[in-house]
């Protein structure tokens, strides 16, 4: 059965992204120190068309997160620019430049309606703007029987972990402390969701544990 | 050098006790299940004074947090009950029963001033009205060269980071997602830590993440 699975950087203390996320520094303050383990990796840098780089014990995990994907779902904020611009009607083409790593559908959660937007090397952008659930459904429908990606940011994985939604859950958990930002987890209080360690890989730099997630 | 250490359960989502702590449940709603993989090794039950359990790869990591330990500091909720009580002129001997699982000196935070309280076992506790690094200081000297353990709760350990005197965390980062409760990792934001991960182990229902701290 398809899957939606996630696989995201997060620093000691639960931040996906630092604080102050601006046009500019969309990752926030710090938060490019929650990717510095994988922009080593050679693995990564030959995805995104460059040479040398290292092969340690994140390399297969990376791989692995490349398996078996066959459509993505991201929130907006992923996608445009935190707190507005008029990317919904404009020529704002994403974060990911013109040929994104993504190279399959990804479906943006938003409220504002587009045309879809076709990237060089196979991605293309939809706009949905009725629901996750929704825009989840024409993910897998997208990936014909393989599993979603969800890409984040936080917002995003946090509505599909309320909805019981998720099914694997794979965190990288970085030795980095960045005190303020985009928590992961937040506004679960009353979601009912239960986590399966899976396993859990130590590798430079970071610690990978993944999760298979139920309802409780 | 002595160290300050702290090794501690956490959930998934951050949280070192569950929500709405009282005198019935010091480790609030579904807290317990953050120390489920400890009950149930031989290890911990055996210096509990009872028989059986399992060894797996928890194992030498809970050997591990006991070896060259001299002294404990705990905060005044780890103590006693959350938000009061007369215990700091009164009878209240802290939750741990007449012979507490510490067997040295631990030194309580507290604005209460009271006499040192001994009991079974080789645990003293003493009460520490002159702040966080008086504490330390005096745990220190009471340690005679080992190192002092930071028992917790999530306050304290707050404290001891923010000001650069926490040496090495280690998380057991356990399968749960609590939802609320007490966050380990909060007011940090003008804190300038910097972690090292030193290691990580896969163990059933459990992943092990040790770190050392040290001030940016």
């Amino acid at each position: 059965m398809s899957k939606l699975r996630c696989h995201i950087a997060i620093s000691a203390d639960g931040f996906v992204a630092g604080p102050n996320q601006s046009e500019e520094n969309p990752i926030g303050e710090g938060g490019e120190r929650l990717h510095g383990w994988m922009l080593a990796l050679a693995a990564w840098r030959e995805s995104h068309g460059r040479e040398g780089g290292e092969v340690n014990e994140s390399t297969r995990i990376v791989e692995e997160t490349r398996e078996n994907v066959g459509a993505g779902v991201m929130g907006r904020n992923m996608f445009g620019p935190v707190g507005g611009g008029d990317w919904g009607v404009g020529q704002w083409k994403g974060w990911w430049g013109d040929d994104p790593p993504y190279h399959d559908d990804v479906f943006i959660l938003t409220h504002h309606p587009r045309e879809p937007l076709e990237m060089e090397g196979g991605t293309t952008f939809y706009f949905v703007t009725d629901g996750v659930e929704r825009a989840l459904e024409r993910a897998k429908e997208s990936a014909d029987g393989q599993d979603v990606r969800l890409w984040g940011g936080a917002e995003a994985v946090q509505q599909y972990l309320a909805l019981g939604l998720l099914d694997e859950l794979e965190l990288h958990i970085v030795p980095v402390l960045l005190g303020d930002g985009a928590r992961l987890f937040e506004n679960l209080a009353s979601a009912e969701i239960e986590l399966e360690q899976i396993r859990a890989v130590e590798a430079p730099g970071v610690t990978h544990v993944k999760y298979n997630v139920t309802r409780g």
